[in-house]
Order: C-alpha cells, then sequence, then structure tokens
C-alpha cells in the first residue's frame, strides 16, 4: 500500500477526487475504503476511464446523487493486497472491475450471469449504496477494495491504460455484438462514434464483421476508417437512409439524442436487430409496423456480466483492441468533462491515477 | 369443376362475395379465375375464415382498396385440376392457401422461405395486383387458382373446416412462438384471446409452454384455461402488473389496441422477448430504458413462409390442433362482420363455401 493512506482503525483513508455536491466542479479530497474482508482484493488503482454517464451522475442528471460522489467505473490496476479467501487473484495481478462491484448473488439473473440485471438490483461501482449500507466511490481514487468475484483479469498484451475503458464502453458493446451474433456474414451498422461507438467499430470488425458508422456528419471518417469500419455515412444526409435501406443484420445504437426509430427501422433487413446501448430519458414513438414488417427487433442491453467481461477482456487481447485514449492528470477532469459534453474527446479520457 | 362455373376463353367465372366498393356490404356476385397454368392447382374451396383484416380492408382502413374486393386469406379446400408441371399435388388433395399467392421468388428473402416479407412485395391472396397486373381474388368463393409454390397440404386428421383459419391465424402465431422458442420451461404470455390469441394459447400449450392470458376482462377465463392457458389474468386490474412483474419469457400480443409497451415490457424476464403479431396504426410511446433494462426485446412478426407454414400444419394436425369456429352460410357475412367488429365470435367465422 502507498505511502498515501492513513490506516484508521477498519478503515484506510485514500485520496480520490469526488463532486462535493450536485454540479460542483469535481476536487481532491480523501475518502475511506474498507478493510480487505477474506474475498475482497484491495486495488492500486492506475487508470480510470471517464465515461459520459460519470458526468451525467456527478451532475446529478438522474436526480438521485449521493454526494460526496467519486465517480469512476472504468479502473484498471494492480492487486496490492488480498483478502484470507481469495483464490482467483493474487498480488500484482493486473485486474479490472467495472460498472458494478456487488449483486445479490442469488436471483436468476445473477445464477446466470446475468448480474447487470440483478433482480434485487446490482451494487453500482459508485452512487450507489453497498449491502452493509455505506456509498461506493468510484476509480477517480488511488485505492479501491472489491470482492473477487466482481473483480477481472486483464490479460497481459494488454496495456492498463487503454484496457481501462473496456470495462464499460468496452463490454456495453462487446454484450449485444455477441448476443445478436456480430461476425463474418453479418452487416453491422455503430450509430455514434464517440466512447461506446469506437469500441463497437473495433470489436465488431474483430468479431469479423462488415462495419458501417452512422453518423450524424462526415467529421470522423477517417477515424472510422482506420479503427475497422468499412463504410460511412452521415446521417444528415437524407439519401443515407434510401441508400441503405434493409441492409443491416445488426444496428447498435450508441447514442443518447432521440432517433427517429422507424427510419432507423428500415435500415434493417428482415429479422434484423436495432439495439440500444444509449438512450434518450425521454420516451420515443415507434410505429409498430416498423417492426411487423420484416419480423424486426428492437432490443436493448445494459453493460454486461462478469463472466461476459472477462470473455470481453480475453478477446480485446487476442484482437489487440483497447481504447483511443487522452491520458489526461486529474487536475484537468473539470476540463475534461467539458469536452465530452462538447463531443471533443478521441474517443475516452484517462486519468493517471498517480496524479490523483 | 362445379357446374356453377362457366368457362370463357381463358378464364372461369365462379361465384363470389365481394364488397362492390368500401364501405359497402358483401353481396353474391362472380368473378374470373384465371385458366389453369403449368405450375397452378385449382382448388375447389371448402371453407374460408374471417379474418379481422378482411373487414378492414373491405371497408378500406387502408386506404388502398381494389373494388370489387373478394376477401378470404384463410383457405381450405381440394385440389381439383393440376396444371401439367405441377409435382406437389394431385386431384383430391385436401390444401389451403394463406395470406399470399406468390412473391418474387428471387430475393434473399424469398430464397430464405421468407417469402411474407419478400423485398419486391408478395402478391396478396386478395386485394392485390398479381405479377400479371389483374387483381387477386380471395378465398369467399368456389374456387381459387394458385400456383403451387403457394399452396400448402392440410394433413389427414385436420378437418377442413377448423384448418381454414390456421393459414392465417395459426402460422401468424405459430411463427414467432417457434422463432421465439416457446417450449418447456418458458413462461409465454397471450395478451388478447381472438382469432388469433385463441391460436396462440393452443399452440403455445402445445409446444410446452406455461402459457398465460392477458386479457382486458376475465369474461373469457374459462374459455382460456380450456383452450390450454394455464393461467389467465385481466389487465383492466392495475394488481395484475404488479403480481406479474419480471415473470414472462415471451409476450405474444395479437391486440390492435394501443398497449403502454413500458408497462408490459415490464413483465419480461431479462433477456425476455415481446412480439407484436396485432399493432396500432397509430405510432406508440416507447421509453427506452424500458428495453436497455433487462436487455429486453420488442419484435415484430408478419405472418409466416411457406416451408413455416406447411411445418404450423403439420405441427397442428400432430397436436391436434384446429381453430375455435363458428360456421356459417355466405349469406352472414355481413353479420358476421359485424360480430367481429363487437369481439363477439369464439373464435372464429368460417364460411361454408357450398353456400358461396
Amino acid at each position: 500500500m502507498s505511502t498515501a493512506q492513513t490506516s484508521t482503525q477498519n478503515t484506510t483513508t485514500v485520496s480520490a477526487w469526488a463532486a462535493p455536491s450536485a454540479k460542483a466542479p469535481l476536487e481532491r479530497t480523501t475518502i475511506e475504503r474498507r478493510a480487505v474482508r477474506p474475498s475482497d482484493v484491495l486495488i492500486d488503482i492506475k487508470y480510470a476511464g471517464i465515461c459520459h454517464s460519470d458526468i451525467h451522475q456527478a451532475r446529478d442528471g438522474w436526480g438521485e446523487g449521493i454526494f460526496p460522489m467519486v465517480p469512476g467505473h472504468e479502473i484498471a490496476g494492480v492487486v496490492s493486497e488480498v483478502g484470507s479467501e481469495v483464490t482467483k487473484f493474487a498480488v500484482g495481478d493486473r485486474v479490472g472491475v467495472g460498472c458494478m462491484v456487488d449483486s445479490c448473488r442469488e436471483c436468476e439473473n445473477c445464477r446466470a450471469g446475468l448480474e447487470q440485471y440483478c433482480v434485487r438490483g446490482n451494487v453500482g461501482t459508485y452512487n450507489a449504496l453497498d449491502h452493509d449500507g455505506e456509498p461506493t466511490y468510484g476509480g477517480y481514487s488511488t485505492h479501491i477494495v472489491v470482492d473477487e468475484a466482481y473483480t477481472v483479469r486483464i490479460p497481459d498484451g494488454l496495456a492498463l491504460d487503454v484496457a481501462a475503458p473496456l470495462l464499460c464502453a468496452g463490454i456495453t458493446t462487446y454484450s449485444p455484438l455477441h448476443r445478436w451474433q456480430a461476425g463474418p456474414g453479418k452487416k453491422v451498422a455503430v450509430v455514434g462514434l464517440g466512447g461506446l461507438g469506437h469500441m463497437a467499430v473495433k470489436i465488431a470488425h474483430a468479431m469479423g464483421a462488415e462495419v458501417t458508422v452512422l453518423s450524424q456528419s462526415l467529421r470522423k471518417k477517417e477515424d472510422g476508417l482506420r479503427l475497422g469500419a468499412d463504410h460511412y455515412y452521415a446521417t444528415s444526409d437524407e439519401a443515407t437512409f434510401e441508400q441503405l435501406k434493409g441492409s443491416f443484420d445488426l444496428i447498435l445504437s450508441t447514442v443518447s439524442a432521440p432517433l427517429p426509430l422507424d427510419r432507423y427501422l428500415g435500415l434493417l433487413r428482415s429479422e434484423g436487430a436495432f439495439v440500444n446501448v444509449g438512450a434518450p430519458e425521454e420516451p420515443v414513438s415507434l410505429n409498430l409496423f416498423s417492426v411487423i414488417g420484416g419480423g424486426k427487433t428492437l432490443a436493448g442491453s445494459m453493460i454486461g456480466g462478469i463472466r461476459e467481461t472477462q470473455e470481453m477482456l480475453d478477446f480485446c487481447a487476442e484482437h489487440g483492441l483497447g481504447a483511443e485514449i487522452e491520458l489526461i492528470d486529474a487536475d484537468r477532469i473539470n476540463e475534461a468533462y467539458e469536452r465530452v459534453l462538447a463531443s471533443d474527446v478521441r474517443y475516452r479520457f484517462v486519468i493517471d491515477a498517480s496524479t490523483v
């Protein structure tokens, strides 16, 4: 454990960046991490990605914020201590933590490896209450204590900085691409080329699919093609929807803008699927004939289970896939937030935790 | 061929019941059937079901009616003549014709057995223009001439009168139940217990699923249980949505009323599917978080392909499934229409074609 920490009885004081209250800028502070329990690992955080939802929650966009809030659910680090009953990890192991740090472990979803859909609700990595009633604090910190069951291994060959964003952006896109069978012979469209979208392009391409980016403009076209897209179209161009009618087996929407769903569903082949991982908060309008004609599917997907997260990391390591990142010091978090909101990031800010 | 027919050059004049114009009552008339081509069969129609969409089209609900219109796409009969190149059928064979009588046969959907989604548009059994430019006339008639490729066999042991509705109501429900894997260990809900819904209950039960009917009221509960449902709930009862939250693997909606989709999606287990075969014409409102949380699916389905229609008939024969019907003479068609609109039919009117 680093010298920055001081132990007080059961907890350990560590550095972190927190939003002290809704909409306030983040600032350096200290938080308490629980003592390592028998099934816990203590992780020296090396890198933490900045996800759009961090900003949303830190600014209390969903109205249920617990403050002070330490965001961060794209965590990569190294195990520095293990509990007495830990079997999966040893000190020195390279590990990751994503969007959840616990769940009920008993419901049908938990038993099926779908912990993200735990019927009692999973325990978010931050801005949640843990089973002991204490608030959880995320990855914008030097250390975190997590049950080994919610910790995944980052394979050798995957650098920790570019691996961090995989813990949310990677699994959120891998899971539906895998479930809806992106692969050779399949035409996959990715809507939006941001943090999620750029990983979707890389992963779908690595899975062997023919990948098309549907972006508002052609501004990032060169990037998209370099990342693995075969085609790139602007959705601001009316002709796109005529030209690509009936083209795709799978469309993965990573944007949170309210899309004209009926038009997008028209881009699917018969029995194709349009899967949302991003979504607007207000309801959207849908003509059900858009799914009836062609036997089409409109689906949703939320991150992925722990086992699948490990599978995703292994897949990314095997194919040499990491996120495209801009590494920043912690004192630039607030600036980074503004740039994320302005879509001015290619494609993920990652905090160097040594600067926290 | 019956004595009611008179041949004139290439076509044959046969009896039929037609709507002379939009919204006018149906009346007895005669129509021309084309001469039997090499790949055609001439079918002596024995029975024709009355589908809700017959009424919709005869009254020009979709605004594209071709008049005079002879409705009917649930046709059961006996082959009375075969073209020179027909190989599948012989005179005397018991056959059925459903919602389409042709398609392009070349597109990816036609080649995949998804003729109902033909990218050039299938040729409807009535109220459509055939490839020769002539309007098609449906099953409210004594005879019909259909290409053998769009004709299916009605297995022995399935009476023709109860088999007729299977050609639309049967396949429309069988196809999604099969695709979305209704079967042992699966909990399936059927929304609406009408012509489609009652077949969905029978088929899902025969597939081995645990079947629940979700109907506006408990008025038909006894019927529902007799038809194969294990449970029956009223959707007018607020408690239903609380009680059944997260219950179903598959919900098949057969109603055309605009449902509160978010509430129905809440009845699904994680990764469950809500499939629409009925649909309102106006757009519905949907909160995409209803599908994202739980990785759920909202899908649509439209009838089924020819191969699958045969598979459905074989399945129904094997399990002794026919429609629950009320057999009527042709001169009661207009009265039957009114009763269908008033939901006063259990569960399908079938016209005795000998009275046409």
